[in-house]
């Protein structure tokens, strides 16, 4: 089959690598049907791979199920499923209290493993990882569907980790996929106010559409002066940090409120640290981490379905496999907000 | 009247000082009955005042109450009281929300106004920051009353900012006064293990007597390996970070369980920030912050009045006011682990 392949800094390539196959009776085979590129893939594509034969990539896919392990129960061939970004067996104890991203037995796609921007996956622990999808392939809710893999559930993940609820005043920063569908996530919990300080305009109108009141672009001390302002110059609640960068994560601790709460899901990767003694006297908690998307999946998945949640306008540019360089291109050079790879075509 | 006055590194004096008076309708003039030395106070103490004309320091006091301005209602001529560490109006939005050390009207103890180690406090904002105790002057109570200005309560921060719960698992970072507090406070939220690494094996002792239920003197990684594996390998769910040191604040969060919460409550003194790619990808919350202690000192009260908590054994020297140089100097060289000031005999 054919795949994505990560080499060096900005060298990823459509490659022929191994079908993938049963090894475990407890994995499933998915041919892929939707797959995205992620922010976190940009980071990787930006650093690129260590020197040596490649690393397969991407972890957002939707599919169709072609084989089953003997031990596989919940899904079945000819089903549906959407995976989330990192599989997971559903029974440890912290799947069962909701941390799947902390499984005892779980994994990431890619790296040495099949990524997800290929043709098809092997899917470790089936039964845990998978959620099965009541859609045909050809459904036009796949692509809201296939945000579930990561985005929507990360941006799910910030406004609970910030403990947004009814009523309440949120602030986002940044305005990529992740924080556009934070933008979402705060929308359903009920918020109030979501303000969003972001960087590209296009980008902002969209966080508008999807139930921003205030947006701007602006970062750090621009953005905390703004935000202040709009909130009485106290801060907000609740703020959540959709970008990954030391920047951006002082910029949402300085723009938290007394007793308020921040929600980060994206990793400094810069590796800039944080000064507690910034925000120590106003007791602001730092809350979320890696998402734990599966958690989140079977919640969101009717709302996705009925229509009363899409994120499925996060993609702007649809490829197909073979163009999978041009979409990290296209997203590298900020004139794609994110990709989708549409295999149905093939 | 006579009070203690901070110079340069390790330069504290008692000194003759004007007599507080009322210079607002919203003042109390309290007569302390007895001070104590904080691990703050100590931090101060090595680093020194700047330059200048020396400042007044101490901010835990229990005293009686001798005159108050028109506007105080709570209090009287003659009421013992206990302050906590910061004054508070009691009314604005951060106190009606239970963060009084967010007060927007509020201030610190010591500096250019009165501080806690000296013979009398002019108290701004009476009604907002005073607590009446139900007790008379020589009430053997008065010492576990007086860890409620500060330690007590910033266990308790500690521990609620970490989930402590009952049957839960805590660690506790530390084993200084507040650190012990902390122990006190996670028996009283009905902690099944209670996990105290520290420095020093008479306070680990004291540490047992409060409900530690395994001690170790470890610090840094072999303070996390032991927690660790007392945890099953997995780490803690509330971790409590009760030192003040970039390294102690480290080790709570490597040695916190994957979705578990630290509760940091000492600012790291030595300016050293925290990696949140280390904890990351566990889940784990930083939460806590400065201690609102007006906030728990009604419902700590009357467990300390009732024998029910007794944190009094945290201070295990006492001394007049005279000698107060001399009690920062038995906890500068660790001689001593908290210094009561009792100012009753004069």
């Amino acid at each position: 089959m054919r795949a994505a392949v990560l080499y060096g800094p900005g060298d990823v390539r459509v490659e022929e690598v191994p079908d993938p196959r049963i090894t475990a009776p407890t994995d499933a085979l998915v041919r892929v049907l939707l797959a995205g590129v992620c922010g976190s893939d940009l980071w990787a594509y930006r650093r690129g791979a260590a020197p040596g034969p490649g690393i397969r990539i991407g972890h957002e896919f939707v599919g169709v199920v072609t084989r089953v392990g003997d031990r596989v129960g919940t899904v079945r061939p000819g089903d549906v499923v959407v995976a989330p970004f990192r599989w997971s067996d559903g029974t440890c104890e912290f799947c069962r209290a909701g941390l799947h991203t902390s499984c005892l037995n779980g994994g990431s796609w890619g790296g040495a493993l099949d990524g997800g921007q290929g043709e098809a996956v092997r899917v470790p622990l089936a039964d845990g990882t998978l959620v099965p999808v009541p859609a045909g392939p050809d459904d036009p809710r796949l692509p809201a569907v296939l945000a579930l893999a990561d985005v929507m559930c990360t941006g799910e993940h910030a406004a609970r980790a910030a403990r947004v609820g009814p009523g309440g005043d949120v602030a986002v920063i940044g305005d990529g996929a992740v924080a556009l569908c934070a933008v979402l996530a705060a929308a359903r919990h009920g918020a109030r106010r979501i303000a969003v300080a972001g960087a590209h305009p296009d980008r902002l109108r969209l966080a508008e559409a999807f139930g921003a009141t205030d947006v701007l672009t602006a970062r750090g001390g621009e953005a905390v002066e703004w935000l202040r302002g709009l909130s009485g110059g106290h801060g907000f609640p609740s703020v959540l940090e959709c970008v990954g960068t030391g920047l951006a994560l002082r910029t949402a601790l300085d723009a938290a409120r007394p007793g308020g709460a921040v929600g980060y899901v994206g990793v400094p990767q810069d590796g800039e640290g944080v000064d507690v003694r910034t925000f120590f006297r106003r007791n602001v908690t730092l809350a979320g981490g890696v998402t734990p998307a599966r958690a989140y999946i079977a919640g969101l998945l009717p709302e996705v379905l009925s229509g009363a949640l899409d994120p499925s306008p996060v993609f702007d540019r649809t490829v197909g496999l073979d163009a999978v360089p041009d979409g990290y291109a296209a997203m590298a050079r900020r004139e794609a907000l994110k990709v989708m790879v549409d295999l149905r075509g093939g």
